[in-house]
C-alpha cells in the first residue's frame, strides 16, 4: 500500500516512521509520500490561506494548493479528508482501508479548508467529537489503525483479529509478573494451568468488560448461547456486587 | 499547564513541538515532561513486558516501572491511561482537563498493559472505536485538544469558542478566492456585503450541516425560536431537494 499525505506539517510525522509502522517502512510493507502543498503555490510568498468571503476572524486554506497537489499524484487512489461533519472513524473503516492498494489524506490545520476542498475528497471522516490545530495527528491514527493491519506489519505480535473491537467485545484483562504488586492479586485462575477454565474466563471477562463498559456494543452483537448464560451470570453477579 | 507523558517512544511526540503547540512550549505557555518508563526497570536489559498469566500469544507491559515512573514525578496531578473500555474523549473533557495545573499521560503499547496498570490511573479513556499500534498518537490528540485552549495558545487564530461541538453545532461553510475556481463557486450572500445576511446565512448553514450530518447532536441542543424557524425551512429544503 502507498500512503499520500498531504499536509504543510510533513516533519510532525515521526509516529509513523517509529517503532512498528517505521520498520514496515524499512520493510517496504507499505510506503509513504509526505506532499507540501505549500510547495504548489503560485505566489512568491507561497500562501496557502487567505481571508475569508464575508468576513470573520482566522483564514481559510485555499482549494488550488490542494488542488495542484493532489493532481502531481501518479495515483491518488481513495481521498480522505478528516472534517467534524464526517462520519466517525472505526476499526470497520480501517479494515475496508486496508484493502486499497493507493490512500490519499488530506491534512487541514486549525484555520479550516474553502467549502469547496471537500468535493475534491471522496470521503470526509471525523475522528471524534473534539477539536484539534490540526488534521495531522488525526490523518496518522487513521494511518496507523489501517497500515498495522497490513500482513507483515504486526511480526509476532499478537494477531488482530484477536483484539478489542474486532469481534465486537473489549479484550480480556490481561496480566504479568508479579503475582503479587503491592497487594493486587493476579486472579487464581490464570495461575491453575487448567487451559479450559482460563478459556471460559477469559471468554466471560471479555463478555463483562463490554457489558459494564461499553453496552452499546453488545447491541450489534449476537450471542452465542454459551454467552447468553455467562451474561445471565454476569448481570446477577453485578447486582449482587 | 505541565504535561508528564509515560511512554516508551518519546521520540514519537514531534508533533507536540511544532507549529502553535511548540510556539506555546517555547513561549512557557505550556511545559512537556516526556519519561521513558524503559529508564524505571531494575533488570540489566532493561524489560519492560513479559508473558501473560494463563499463556496465550503477545506479550503484557509489566506495573512496576510504570509505578516506578509515576512516584518520580514531582508532581502528577490528574493521570489519564487510554483503553478501549474508557469513556470515549470528547470535547467537553478537553475543556476541562485544561483547567489542570498537571497531567499525566500513560501510554500502553500494542502489546497491552497488566491490568493492575488501569487502577494507577485516575480516568480511562477511549479515542475511538478503533485499534492503534500504540498509545502514543491518541496521548497526543488529546493533549493538542487540551493544550490548545490554554490563554495564548492559539493566538490570532480563531477564538476556540467559534468552533465545531463548541457551541453545539457544527461550523459553517468557509469560503475564500478564487470566487469561481473551475465552476464551483462561492455563495452569492457572501460577497454581497450585506453583514445581516451574511450572519443569518451562516447561522442557517451551521444547523443546516448539523441537521444533515450529525443530527445526534441536536438532541442535547436547545434551539432557539429563530433555530426553530431556520430548521423547519432547511427541512422544507431538504425534503425539495
Amino acid at each position: 500500500m502507498k500512503v499520500n499525505i498531504l499536509t504543510l506539517f510533513p516533519d510532525m510525522f515521526t509516529p509513523l516512521t517509529t517503532s512498528m509502522l517505521g520498520r514496515g517502512l524499512e520493510d517496504g510493507k507499505w510506503e509513504l509520500n509526505l506532499v507540501n502543498f505549500r510547495d504548489f503555490t503560485s505566489d512568491v510568498h507561497h500562501h496557502v490561506d487567505d481571508t475569508p468571503y464575508g468576513g470573520g476572524a482566522g483564514m481559510v486554506l485555499q482549494i488550488m494548493p490542494i488542488k495542484k497537489a493532489l493532481d502531481s499524484l501518479a495515483n491518488k487512489g481513495k481521498v480522505i479528508i478528516t472534517a467534524p461533519q464526517g462520519k466517525t472513524f472505526n476499526q470497520k473503516m480501517a479494515q475496508e482501508w486496508s484493502k486499497e492498494d493507493n490512500l490519499t489524506f488530506i491534512c487541514g490545520h486549525y484555520e479550516g479548508f474553502d467549502q469547496r476542498v471537500y468535493d475534491l475528497a471522496d470521503e470526509t471522516v471525523s475522528i471524534g467529537d473534539y477539536v484539534l490545530t490540526g488534521g495531522e495527528l488525526p490523518t496518522m491514527s487513521m494511518v496507523d489503525a489501517t497500515v498495522r493491519l497490513l500482513p507483515g506489519i504486526l511480526g509476532n505480535a499478537a494477531s488482530p483479529v484477536e483484539e478489542s473491537f474486532a469481534h465486537g467485545l473489549l479484550e480480556y484483562p490481561q496480566y504479568t509478573r508479579p503475582e503479587d504488586f503491592e497487594g493486587m492479586k493476579v486472579p487464581a485462575v490464570l495461575t491453575s494451568g487448567n487451559h479450559q477454565k482460563i478459556d471460559e474466563w477469559r471468554h466471560k471477562e471479555s463478555l463483562r468488560a463490554t457489558y459494564l463498559h461499553r453496552p452499546d456494543l453488545l447491541e450489534n452483537y449476537e450471542l452465542s448461547s454459551q454467552e447468553k448464560i455467562m451474561l445471565e451470570e454476569i448481570k446477577q453477579e453485578d447486582t449482587n456486587a
